[in-house]
């Protein structure tokens, strides 16, 4: 009885003991990341800053990393995803309200004429988006969001949007939350658009969603509370926006920093010019036959100046042909 | 031998759960609280939004509590902590150059006289902030205050004034976090200004300090990236702003709010009109020996309709002579 109870307790004692050796074991994080120098300089900087008593250690407190979405953490093209939003809706409003489709810029968005569209000028693009993003509540605008995101598909992949992550970015932000990164999106795109589904897709919830944003105002309807969304610009998250939104909505200055286009620039150069263990990462999109292939000409995603200074500054360039096993989520 | 190892293990076993049910034992979290209708109330929303399975459960995820600063988790009287700030740096810039000296709002804050100081009117106190708080970057601007929180001391007190924050809420802070809370600092303070001291005073981190904040610039200087402050109001969250800045920056409705004056009236309403368990505390300033009486007529920290219309709204009074047991640190 004594002998089986010890080896009762023994075999807890062991239990335990192997359980923690397995949690301890080298899993790759990173299975859809092809080996190579990305891959590799990836792990190594987080094995670096996580590294207790190590030269590059950093307090997870301060272990913030900044990632662009468009591009960066899905698909832009061919045009970006807010965009073909604004579209259906801007096609669901004209077609319950004349006077709306009178207007040059919803007649070409109606049509799908992305030639008349852009002749819109800024102006124009600036009016679609005042007219199918603002003059309702923030949770209106939500529904509206999450009703769309269900029923749209991706023109050329006949699929859902949200099917279009990048699974080896999806990894890289598990893999970076679970060595005590605190990941945050830093999107040029719409804030509010994009926080209804931050959670679900990438587990980045509302609140570390930074991005571009329209104006709001508190107001009491009939004794209930609610966010009226404004058609007038708030704040532009994009190129030197970056680093100011971080600023803004963080207060400290990330280590790790991942973009694709010039738009994502500054923020790099705000992530990897402070002293101390750094990581700037540009992905290029680069795969003709999984995803498209892009760069200094483009109009939507433009990567010039990245890629002249990037490798000087000591920025990682990711090809998605080379570095990446698969692209989307099965 | 056998025994002797059984007997190790058997002490290992029985320690292990001897420390898992002290863990599970009932500690008073909040010990500078009076026993009393306060804090049986927070106590008691606590439980119930924690409870798994009961009817007011609420997710970790939107366990989301938001405080105001001044008057709130620190004392506000006989000014404005940043406003002593903002006095004490224009003393120090109007000694270096005469030019500003001879500035009506300097004149008057040099002096000291805060009746000239209220008659340079709005104007004034907007060029006073632009002039002492504007102009420099990011990080010079957070040395300086660093610096004067080092050294500043309370008028009235003779303490620095990070010891005037109140212990019976720092308390609240680590009792809600305790449970899940992710707690947020919605203050009509300059964000810049509260986030050199929030972590230290209030754990808070800075990505999680909203404020009043102006407008800023990323640029490079010599080959070096920094975040410039410009003389220009960007946002202030002080009344409606307070709820349209949770909006902003953390994008989902809190369950939780705490202030002091009617300048959080918004925010209360806004966190407690919404289905669900809810709670909403006012910390009334009714402690003449340990701090200080104001409400319905004084300038700083006015508390009228939050007395009229809170409780008839559910929100919780607290009577910082009655229900606190202690006002500051030891």
């Amino acid at each position: 009885m004594l002998l089986r109870t010890m080896r009762y307790l023994w075999a807890l004692m062991v239990g335990a003991f192997v359980a923690g050796a397995s949690c301890a074991q080298t899993v790759d994080a990173l299975p859809s990341w092809n080996d190579g120098a990305a891959k590799a300089r990836v792990v190594a900087f987080v094995q670096a800053v996580t590294q207790t008593g190590g030269k590059d250690f950093v307090a997870a407190a301060d272990r913030i990393a900044v990632f662009d979405n468009d591009g960066t953490l899905w698909s832009e093209q061919p045009m970006y995803f807010q965009l073909a939003f604004a579209i259906d809706r801007a096609k669901a409003m004209a077609a319950k309200n004349p006077a709306l489709a009178g207007k040059p810029v919803f007649k070409a968005a109606a049509a799908g004429d992305m030639k008349a569209l852009a002749a819109t000028g800024e102006q124009g693009l600036l009016e679609l988006v005042a007219l199918t993003h603002a003059g309702n509540t923030s949770e209106e605008f939500a529904q509206i969001v999450r009703e769309w995101v269900k029923t749209a598909r991706h023109p050329t992949f006949k699929r859902p949007y949200t099917e279009l992550i990048f699974k080896p970015m999806r990894e890289l932000l598990d893999y970076l939350r679970a060595n005590g990164f605190k990941t945050y999106i830093v999107s040029g795109g719409g804030v509010e658009f994009l926080r209804v589904v931050s959670d679900e897709l990438y587990g980045v919830p509302p609140e570390q969603v930074i991005g571009s944003s329209i104006k709001t105002k508190y107001e009491v309807r009939n004794g209930r509370p609610v966010i009226v969304r404004l058609p007038e610009i708030d704040f532009i998250d994009d190129k030197a926006g970056k680093p100011v939104g971080i600023h803004k909505f963080i207060g400290k200055r990330p280590i790790a920093a991942f973009g694709n286009s010039d738009g994502d620039f500054e923020m790099l150069e705000w992530t990897t010019s402070a002293p101390g263990a750094r990581l700037g990462v540009i992905v290029r999109h680069d795969d003709a036959a999984r995803e498209f292939v892009y760069d200094r000409d483009s109009h939507v995603g433009r990567l010039a100046r990245g890629l002249d200074e990037g490798p000087t500054r000591g920025w990682t360039i990711v090809s998605m042909k080379r570095d990446w096993d698969r692209v989307y989520p099965d």
